[in-house]
């Protein structure tokens, strides 16, 4: 068994998390005394931070790395890895053409649909969304393959991945842009191990200073407001003040995990998710309070989480990308089917939280995964956050029942059980006869492999990424996600709520990820790059890795504008206590 | 024609709102040096600001009070000034009961109802939160007399009123707890005015310093973070720098009129809104800039918006509050019915937003508010944005088509002039067919007085509050809001979006209206009341008044926690030049 009580976790390695320094106040400190200085100062061990480290390190520069958790790997290292990499020489070398202008399009129509115009010069986005969007075009490809070039990182294309808006016109080369890191499984689930472990050597071997244990609490900047270094803080209460002479570059996590911006800022009230424990929002607070504009705060890489796995905050957890089987429907508490349930992971959580406006409740908050011995036999996989796991695995998120009947009483004892993760949440008195109507009608429109209701099964992405596991009959079947239920038990449950990957929003950067002020303007001296900052793709997931990808590219040209920076003379070290 | 280009401004007038100064670097000063002392600056000169400033003065402080616009009034003047009231003496007097804890649940209810727990000690909801809904309970009424008691603002009572839900088991008293300034008009359009000249007028006599056309920038602060005064700035560049012995409150607005702010915060991409034109989110930026947490930053009070008037920036606009009309649907670009017409405002808005996860696309982002003769003989009233406007009336909103055929061109051609407001909106080709298909569905169900798409209707606030002006023949319908259309035009149409009465999050306070940092801990000397701060309502509007009745609550202790602050020593000021 393992830390978290699963036999196999889900073949996902969380990096250790705990114990970490507890947070202080975010204010900046004026006060120029360093024991330790270098070129550049890297907060956060995952993909952001180790990417800049590297490209930044490789541009001659002296670099620091401080990570707040005793190991590095962060989100990344639960990741598949795999990362979207626009215009790639994969895709070139198959004569494939991914036009800027294309590319342009498409993240635009996705990421803030209300106010694309295909006809305006930036097409209807801000000029700094415009640039971030250019930016990532032309820095990917370059970055993934310095990366893979230098052994960092070796690229293989993935090119069975599927764009998330495949569907939309704007998607012209929907199959192409995937990349993943030579090496992986079969089934593409260590990833982030590979990649993990590949940009850790390669920063040591460039002589990158790894310091973990280590969270930064706050900059340390002039009366001038240009910073010029950062004070961290050990969990045995050290205080290491590092100066900079070039750039403090955060690289760190979104907010996954910090209940209060949650609340307070995304637009659904997501229960948690599967991002690094360590991802608490720290760059939110520290980057306010040296006048950073925040942006793109109600926003997140959405995911549906199993609620057994939050309420016992495992590290190893992961989201439910897919939400497996075809004799499997989402029930909320009346009973009743509320959307889609093989919709991308970033929207099927949109819908979690539809409004029902006359009751003032989000119906389909908490959902019930129900599924029969058919699902069970042929969509059982240990596979990102599969509900359906096979017989011996770890059923601890598994609820049973011979009959419909037994199934139910087993689902409103569990419900109980999680009351302080997901509030109250009970099912109607009458949810038995609801729950057989609805599996009646389900079962119906299976024999007729239409979903009158909610269109399941209707897109390709819903076939070929997100129908989860499927038995070759059902790949030959009209629909081959729908499926009549058994009419034997035994029956199966599991309880869905909508949780977040990690969070998008941060302080905002620019196409050369500075951190900018209210007007635009560069904070001198201050970086970002990753979930801890404003992503560029707003309310959108535009492909999978479509976080990974634009966070080397982003990484990329934080280091060319870093290397243009000045050393600056900071106040003289004292000889250094770490 | 008044500035705006109405002929009857809805009887609204705006405080003037420009010139402004522009915005400056919101990050504090730390030069203690001061044009001018006092014990209490106030920043705003809207209800919140003058309300405290009132308060605060009354209980013996020297205060001086800055308001960026050249006039006072905020957003209050434009308003009908109901102010809900918890628990007042007037529902007392009828020997109606309001007991703490009904009040306590109905907020916690609707605020958050996705941790609403009428089981646990705070309801489910922070300590913080808790705290809010206590203190308001307990002050609203003491405000309220207080402000009656001195003149400043005599209160009548409103039980016409009816909170916005109801229709939940949590609300106890329904018709109780809203309030009016005495001497309102019939139609109660003038509580605004009626407040501000009262408070005013009051401020005066207390011998508060109003100074307008002051922009607050930034703040003054000593090294440990304690604030001690503000920097503002004049439209002709002059520089005020004022101390505070005790405190400085913030009783500005929220960000209605900032995009930037909207587009990175906000749960639903709002074009936006009936506040003073001057909200553009001065308090979110310099109350980070010192530490501050910010809370509720995804919520806003939400209204339906004339799309018109929005890109007209007209500073008199108000908001649609009321859809009014019985034979009128509002119908999305593809000619569908989207939601109930009649929900209450904050509601409304909601499903504006309602999201299409398959064509990636808010569809009812912009509605087509459509009616025949009929709803205009007898629904026309120059009322808080109603639509339909007697004939006499300013029409600059209103397209008209003799036919359905005709109406549909003109609106084709309205909504290509707003590109730049709404983001490219079109009619689908086939729109008129699919019109008249939803208006002959429409016309079946009026005649049986039943929306069984979306339950029109069905709730008393529907009838009493958003019905809007119906004839009498209407009110003795079976269903008073249904009513098939006209066979034979004239048809008129209007374009409405989703927009804000002004927003709900920025710093967040504590029940003292301390301004608190990411550890709950007051930031000393700063204050915060109304659209700026945190609201304690979440995502829900409590009732008609709902901002008001609490801002008033909040100020009142306000002042009581200043009053109680000691009078500090800051440095020697210079002769004041202003």
């Amino acid at each position: 068994m393992s830390e978290n009580g699963h036999s196999q976790p889900f073949r996902i390695r969380a990096a250790k998390h705990e114990p970490v320094a507890p947070r202080d106040s975010a204010l900046p400190s004026r006060d120029l005394q360093f024991d330790v200085e270098t070129d550049v100062v890297v907060v956060g061990g995952g993909c952001a931070g180790l990417a800049s480290a590297l490209f930044t390190s490789w541009l001659g520069n002296d670099v620091i790395l401080l990570e707040k958790a005793p190991e590095v790997g962060g989100t990344t290292i639960k990741s598949a890895f795999i990362y979207w990499v626009p215009n790639n020489g994969f895709l070139q070398e198959q004569g494939l053409e991914d036009r800027e202008e294309d590319f342009l399009r498409y993240v635009a129509r996705i990421s803030r649909p209300e106010k694309y115009d295909p006809d305006h010069p930036t097409l209807g986005q801000s000029e700094l969304e415009y640039s971030l969007y250019k930016g990532i075009y032309e820095s990917a490809w370059p970055a993934a393959k310095l990366l893979s070039d230098r052994g960092a990182l070796p690229a293989r294309h993935a090119p069975h991945w599927t764009d998330y808006w495949a569907n939309l016109e704007e998607d012209k080369v929907a199959n192409a842009r995937h990349l993943t890191p030579d090496g992986v499984n079969e089934d593409e689930t260590d990833g982030g191990q590979i990649a993990i472990r590949g940009m850790t050597k390669a920063a040591n071997e460039a002589g990158v200073d790894i310091r973990t244990g280590h969270r930064v609490q706050r900059l340390i900047a002039t009366d001038d407001n240009e910073v010029v270094g950062v004070v961290a803080t050990t969990v045995d209460g050290e205080t290491l003040r590092v100066g900079a002479r070039k750039a403090v570059l955060f690289g760190t996590g979104g907010f996954t995990h910090d209940k209060e911006l949650r609340d307070n800022f995304l637009a659904v009230p997501a229960i948690g998710g599967c991002a690094a424990r360590s991802n608490e929002g720290d760059f939110v607070r520290i980057g306010s309070a040296i006048g950073a504009e925040l942006g793109n705060m109600q926003y997140a890489w959405r995911c549906a989480v199993n609620v057994q796995w939050v309420a016992e905050k495992d590290p190893h957890m992961s989201g439910t990308f897919a939400v497996a089987g075809d004799s499997m429907i989402l029930v909320n508490y009346k009973g009743e089917r509320g959307f889609n349930e093989k919709l991308p992971y970033n929207e099927l959580i949109q819908r979690m939280y539809d409004w029902d406006p006359l009751n003032c409740e989000f119906p389909n908050r908490v959902m019930v995964q129900i599924w029969d011995q058919y699902s069970q036999d042929n969509s059982a996989k240990e596979f990102y956050g599969n509900s359906i796991v096979p017989d011996d695995s770890d059923q601890s998120h598994i609820i049973r029942g011979e009959t419909l009947e037994e199934l139910v009483t087993n689902v409103r004892e569990r419900l109980a059980r999680f009351r302080e993760t997901t509030g109250p949440v009970e099912l109607v008195d009458d949810f038995l006869p609801r729950l057989e109507q609805t599996i009646s009608r389900w079962n119906e429109m299976a024999d007729n492999g239409v979903d009158e209701d909610f269109h399941r099964g209707e897109r390709e992405v819903e076939l070929t990424v997100f129908g989860g596991p499927l038995s070759e009959e059902a790949q030959a079947r009209k629909n081959p996600v729908m499926r009549p239920f058994d009419a034997q038990g035994p029956y199966y449950a599991s309880l869905l709520s909508g949780g977040t990957l990690d969070t998008k929003g941060g302080p905002r950067i620019n196409a050369s990820a500075q951190v900018v002020d209210h007007a635009g303007q560069p904070i001198r001296g201050l970086y970002g790059v990753g979930n801890c900052v404003a992503s560029a793709a707003a309310r959108a997931y535009w492909a999978g890795g479509g976080t990974l990808g634009p966070m080397i590219a982003i990484a990329y040209r934080a280091a060319q504008a870093i290397s243009e920076e000045p050393s600056r003379s900071i106040a003289p070290a004292k000889p250094a206590v770490a």
